[in-house]
């Protein structure tokens, strides 16, 4: 991060000619103009300003820092000197929701000083696209700069509307985590919520406020310090202090999505273009991939991850599931349980007896290893910390050195508690450090990493391919436990436009026994935990709910004998490209996305209610023939107490078709177009 | 209220006869069935559950108190007995939303007791009628508790799924009113709201918490205690306590209103039910009204409430708008600012200064008062107390018998601050006594009242007639004031699901000049606050939005040249019927009324979404014919750029007659069908 920092020092400084005497109020637009940023200097603060499409967005917003031991650094601004530059350029994503990336923008940097005490300069760099804007702060090496503690960022979202918003709280004593399901209000009524936060505003546009290169800082919430104006509020070290540094320094992005409807959110890479190239030379290594695993039946009651008579990681069971990943082309079989630590408890304990080397007796890790390896199976490795990152971190060359001896290319991490032992916040500064050491630590083991419990994604994956997914919300876990009832049939329908935004997650969907009979054999009650979909629902959810990794999810005895099970064979994890046909935040979405041997895949989903849409294939291109494969909710289907049925059926299409996609209450449609060649 | 407690007491010993052996578990159903309630004596305690058509809505819910300087009254208790009752009657209201209510229901009087130490008792009446179920509690005379100070009740209401809700937030410190825009999110996200408090259980039924028959105990606003589990939260007297009283003593009822669907929950009369008869034997004084005022002008910056050189309540102003009403038959005309106590800091000295009988010198009461008598207007007095109760309560009854002399029915009263100057709750039960008070003085003077800050309505208006209409939302006045940007459009859809199940809403609609040009004629914003509706949408607010009293809210100089105005000119204020023809909470609702002579009225409103319904008129009698006079938006209309225009048009419809009612966006339409004679 040190080295980092003084690169963009050093450019810093070429990049700067100093103007002798600059403007005190300048414009920044995007390649097409729609979205332009003013900055100014009012009163001694800077600000900035946001419109899309001549509308304000965002009114004079100030910018700054309050540091523990040092004065606010906000008022008493001039202007130093600024420079504009343009760029318009292509990436190609190793794998993603999109394959090919442009980024054009516009770039201003405005560097200001205080003009008296202890003259202090900082910069901000502003950035302008045409699907959003966004800033953030360098600090360069200065003399009365040097290390410093960030109490406080200033950063100031002055809305010029009320809009309405989709959000999930922060900082909840008992759960700093991002497990909750979402509540909708106008801004003036929020208190302090999670990012990505989305805001429709009246008559529009939608606008979705995030972060972008979280590398070496405090993850940004947001707190309502006005009627209409937001603040970040950033996760905290045990001691209070929000971040720790020293110049020269570079803070995260703080990034401004704004599209004129919901749907054109998606594909949402405004984040990734804030983020540095790989560091990773050649990415042939990392795998996108369908998994299965030893998982569910925990949450369902059938096993349990600690050792005893229903231990679900034990050798036998693992062979079991590596037999059904052989037999429906998955590449990777997750088990969790595996290792010594589960017994007792391990949460109050932050971990601490966690192996992440030494299974559990009855689990022979090599031969299960060994077992997958030879039906072109591999294991997905299971850490769940607790939190306990010392441990964590004190194992990770000797735990990642034998996953990479078994042939294993990916780990699962958990960090299942509120804080660390030492009491940092779970999304604070030091966790940010963490993460990013677990990442280039796999990195160098040729290991891929699917965090749960993470810290939310800031287009980490540009930057380190093998970040590939992780979870950040409440998933489909919560359909089998937790005292509030499952997830309602809305919640996947706001997470496609809140949550998802932030890059790929690990929802697992694939349960077909949606009942959860499981072993009892009993249904559970609608007001108990079950999953709240009907099947083609949770087909349709691999489309909708874009992840490298995708779960199936249910234990393997719930999917024998289901035809429906052939589109989560089919379905792919990595795309061409993404198009959302239609979508309501929080009602309904449908979503097509090709896959890179040219057949395309559409997802439909909605909520409680009952849809019907006709949707033109015009996306398809002019001359190809397609065979459909429709997998759509049976006759009578509905969430609550008929979610099984599926109709199965298929028929030629072509650009220009026009197809009826037509739902059952909480259901959804999953479509294959098999390309004919 | 003693003497109304003790009638109960002696009502509750003559009933219940002594059952030696008392069931453990008793069942009470609604006529129909429909609904049933399940009491039962489980551990000690005793417990409640509700079921709707057989489905679970309230698991089971413990029963009882916790008291300041006494042990909890809510363990160890055994059956005492019981009794049954069943009754169905129906009776007339005096004026309302439906002219004749059925009151037909099943009751169950339950006897409990401690084994136990202190031996108290308690008496809970369960119920259940077809469209919900309610419970109170009584405290008899008896040995061991006498006077008494509730600290906590301890009521819950355990729900059986986590359904939607649409909330607003209880014991804001900055602000315990109820002017709050709605948030919407699961049961199990909720913190403290206020009620009622619409909750759509995935599936059905939706239900509704409120209380009826609040006489002498503290407004009951709802915490959760639990992920589904919610609880009475009290509003304190200044010293902490939450009721005070003394036995024999009875609390209001707790109402659980169920309906199949969301547009089934009105006309909503359950809280009617559950108060007693009228006090007031000849009702003919009780004037509903259309009223206009000197209102607006104040809340859109041209006028001031105090005295100064933009004085709004002047002898020529009041003249003018006296002048008004007379000539488009409004019987109402309310004059704020017209009293000495408006200079100066009014709200923090609360109140101190107001006289209620003296009149600021350029305003001559008298002489008002007369000009409008002899043009057949009643002046609306205006009473603002700044939660100045004891000034207020000296004044009464010098106040209202001069009210009385001048001629004058009715009195709008307000309550613009958080608590009393003595640090009483502003919905405490020191302000539900002083609010009684207001309403039997005004009463005894001949006087109806119109409360603006007020506590909730609890279906008082069924045994005080003269209690008109209230606030007790976020009314109109927002969109001509306030940081955060006026009502958004969705906001009246939600009203009409949420605030006005409690009982009849003063939201003062019939603004006409929907950009606030005003005096100075400059536009605002959208970002400013302005009204976000089309004019069509506040027309139909006077058919959605019931009250007994409409305000034509605008500044007389809006509605020249205005053809509109023709339709809030006919509009009733009293109706026979209400149909709720469809309706999604957040999204639209039509509704029909038909009003005395036979005509009927329709308003339809839309969020920010654009919608066209066809309405069959199959409520209309065979046979006879209607003129239908549609005001619906105009080409273009729009809340946000365009929301003048207004399409005026009629034809002859009949019963069968199928209406196509498209809105714009935030747009709504407004019907009158006048019945052919």
């Amino acid at each position: 991060m040190h080295f980092h920092g003084s690169v963009l020092c050093a450019a810093l400084l070429a990049v700067l000619p100093v103007h002798p005497l600059p403007a005190q109020s300048m414009r920044l637009a995007s390649p097409d103009g729609r979205n332009v940023i003013t900055v100014a200097l009012d009163g001694g603060q800077l600000t900035y300003a946001v419109s899309h499409r001549d509308r304000a967005v965002l009114l004079p917003s100030s910018l700054g820092f309050a540091f523990r031991g040092a004065p606010r650094l906000q008022r008493g601004l001039r202007l130093l000197d600024s420079a504009r530059a343009e760029r318009d350029t292509s990436w190609r994503q190793p794998w993603g929701e999109v394959r090919t990336v442009r980024d054009a923008h516009g770039e201003l940097r405005v560097r200001v000083g205080e003009r008296n005490g202890l003259r202090r300069e900082f910069v901000v760099i502003f950035r302008a696209f045409n699907d959003g804007v966004a800033f953030r702060y360098e600090l360069p090496c200065q003399p009365n700069l040097g290390a410093f503690a960030i109490s406080e960022e200033l950063s100031e979202f002055v809305f010029a509307d009320n809009p309405k918003t989709w959000w999930i709280p922060a900082n909840r004593p008992a759960m700093d985590r991002y497990e909750f399901l979402y509540a909708s209000s106008p801004l003036s009524m929020l208190d302090s919520v999670r990012t990505p936060l989305t805001l429709e505003m009246q008559g529009g546009p939608v606008v979705v406020l995030h972060e972008a290169a979280l590398v070496d800082y405090a993850a940004m919430d947001l707190a309502r310090v006005g009627e209409r104006t937001l603040r970040p509020a950033l996760s905290p070290w045990a001691d209070g202090v929000k971040v720790r540094g020293r110049t020269p320094f570079v803070t995260p992005w703080r990034t401004i999505q704004i599209a004129a409807t919901a749907t054109d959110l998606v594909p949402s890479v405004l984040g990734l273009n804030l983020n540095e190239p790989s560091r990773v030379a050649d990415t042939r290594w990392i795998e996108p991939m369908k998994y299965n695993g030893i998982w569910w039946g925990m949450h369902a009651g059938m096993y349990t991850w600690p050792s005893g008579q229903k231990h679900g990681a034990t050798t036998e069971n693992a062979k079991r599931y590596i037999d059904f990943a052989a037999a429906n082309g998955l590449r990777g079989t997750l088990v969790e349980g595996w290792n010594v630590g589960w017994n007792g408890d391990w949460i109050g304990s932050y971990g601490k007896g966690f192996s992440f080397t030494r299974a559990y007796p009855d689990y022979d890790l090599t031969a299960v290893a060994r077992y997958a390896k030879e039906r072109g199976v591999t294991l997905v490795m299971h850490n769940e910390t607790a939190m306990g990152v010392g441990n964590y971190e004190r194992q990770l060359d000797s735990a990642f050195a034998l996953y990479k001896s078994l042939g294993v290319t990916s780990v699962k991490t958990g960090y299942v508690n509120d804080r660390t032992a030492e009491g940092h916040a779970h999304t604070g500064q030091y966790m940010v450090r963490h993460h990013r050491k677990v990442i280039e630590t796999a990195a160098k083991y040729g290991l891929s990493v699917n965090a749960h419990e993470p810290i939310m994604d800031t287009g980490e994956r540009r930057t380190w391919p093998n970040m590939l997914s992780r979870e950040g919300a409440r998933g489909g876990e919560y359909n089998a436990g937790g005292p509030d009832g499952g997830n309602p049939p809305e919640h996947e329908t706001i997470l496609f436009f809140t949550r998802l935004l932030a890059g790929p997650m690990d929802y697992t969907p694939g349960v077909f026994d949606l009942r959860l009979k499981g072993s009892s054999g009993a249904e559970r009650r609608p007001d108990q935990p079950r999953v709240r979909t009907t099947l083609a629902k949770q087909l349709a959810l691999y489309v909708v709910l874009y992840s490298p990794v995708q779960m199936l999810a249910d234990v393997v005895e719930s999917y024998t004998n289901q035809p429906a099970l052939q589109f989560v064979r089919d379905v792919a994890v990595d795309w061409e490209q993404t198009r959302v046909l239609n979508g309501r935040i929080g009602d309904y979405v449908t979503v097509a996305r090709e896959a890179a041997n040219g057949d395309w895949f559409i997802g439909a989903i909605t909520d409680e209610e009952a849809r019907a849409f006709d949707v033109p294939l015009d996306f398809l291109p002019a001359g190809a023939r397609y065979t459909a494969e429709v997998y759509a909710d049976g006759p009578g289907a509905h969430w609550l107490n008929n979610p099984q049925p599926v109709t199965i059926s298929s028929g030629f299409v072509q650009a220009g078709t026009v197809l009826r996609i037509a739902m059952a209450p909480g259901g959804g449609q999953a479509i294959r177009l098999r390309k004919e060649r």
